[in-house]
């Protein structure tokens, strides 16, 4: 094996671990510790790479962003409105599973940080940027599909992706999964009145 | 003076206390200690009242939440959609001040924590219950005035609700006053759109 393969390797399973301990523990209670008991190779070698939990973690949040980056590129829609809401979904899932649950309280916790952690705080912009763009791309092949009404697409985006966050905010907050599911009804609902175009709509 | 007023003094000195502790320090930061050096009566007084720091912050959230019960109860609006707006406002100061913006911020940190400390989840799900109490009866007013659309008054307070949360997360942890402006628009324009009825109003 190549030493970039080796590498990537390891830098695989310190994320993995990374992911387990932060399910686990939640964001305050996980450090270096936890992560390296959740590791399968050596504590030396994790050590060996990160000296402290807030640079590990900031690495953490670019290789997930990196990941949801990849997995946005994936998808595949009929339309643009299947588009949006293929987006909305991958970051509202329905019928989300109790460690993906668990796993957003914990990222919800480290974007409390953010406003003091500034490595925090350059990773959630980044992820902003990207889902933002992404939406707004959606929004704007659907106007020239003419499926779409005339709307700013950027104010769309803006505004979808401030009430997911705010869904996400409120059911991670308050321990209550299935709000998630009633939120992604609310944005669709808003989405079918307010941006596709009725009068293109098959009757 | 009656030992009740003596109570409330003493509340009222350690509640502001607390506020000053969270704007200077972050939530993270923010101990008995801390609070006991804004506090300008003997710290021995603090500690005989609250022995940690999680019973201290479940008190200071009961102490907001009655007191933005109280203001909400203040807003005197021309009608319906002026009172949805207000209520909006109160929840996103246009022109945010630097000092509560990082009251937010610390705030914010206490939401992340709500997760595991029960007492913080109480409150911040006593509080949601109350704003979303409020904007649905305002949307009522507005549909039964006949200046709203037949809208599902209860999935328009969930959806804005959302959205300011969302926007006030956003704002807050990227470090961007700005942002909580930028989204008030967006939800004016929302409600102008999707919820006053155009045909009543004036052309």
């Amino acid at each position: 094996m190549s030493e970039t393969g080796q590498d990537d390797d390891t830098t695989a399973a310190i994320m993995e671990a990374t992911y387990r301990a932060l399910c686990d523990h939640g964001y305050p209670d996980t450090s270096i510790s936890t992560i390296a008991d959740e590791f399968d190779k050596s504590r030396s070698l994790l050590y060996y790479h990160y000296e402290n939990k807030d640079e590990l973690l900031a690495d953490f949040l670019r290789y997930l962003l990196d990941q949801l980056e990849a997995d946005l590129q994936t998808i595949e829609a009929d339309d643009p409105y299947e588009e949006v809401l293929a987006i909305v979904e991958r970051l509202l899932p329905p019928d989300i599973e109790s460690e993906r649950f668990r796993f957003y309280r914990a990222l919800f916790g480290m974007r409390s940080q953010a406003p003091y952690v500034d490595a925090y705080r350059e990773q959630f912009a980044r992820s902003d940027t990207l889902i933002l763009a992404e939406l707004t791309d959606a929004v704007e092949r659907g106007i020239d599909a003419g499926t779409f009404q005339l709307v700013d697409a950027d104010e769309v985006a803006q505004f979808v992706y401030a009430t997911v966050s705010g869904a996400l905010q409120r059911s991670v907050t308050l321990d209550d999964p299935e709000m998630i599911e009633h939120h992604l009804t609310l944005i669709e609902s808003y989405l079918q009145s307010q941006v596709v175009d009725r009068e293109d709509e098959p009757s």
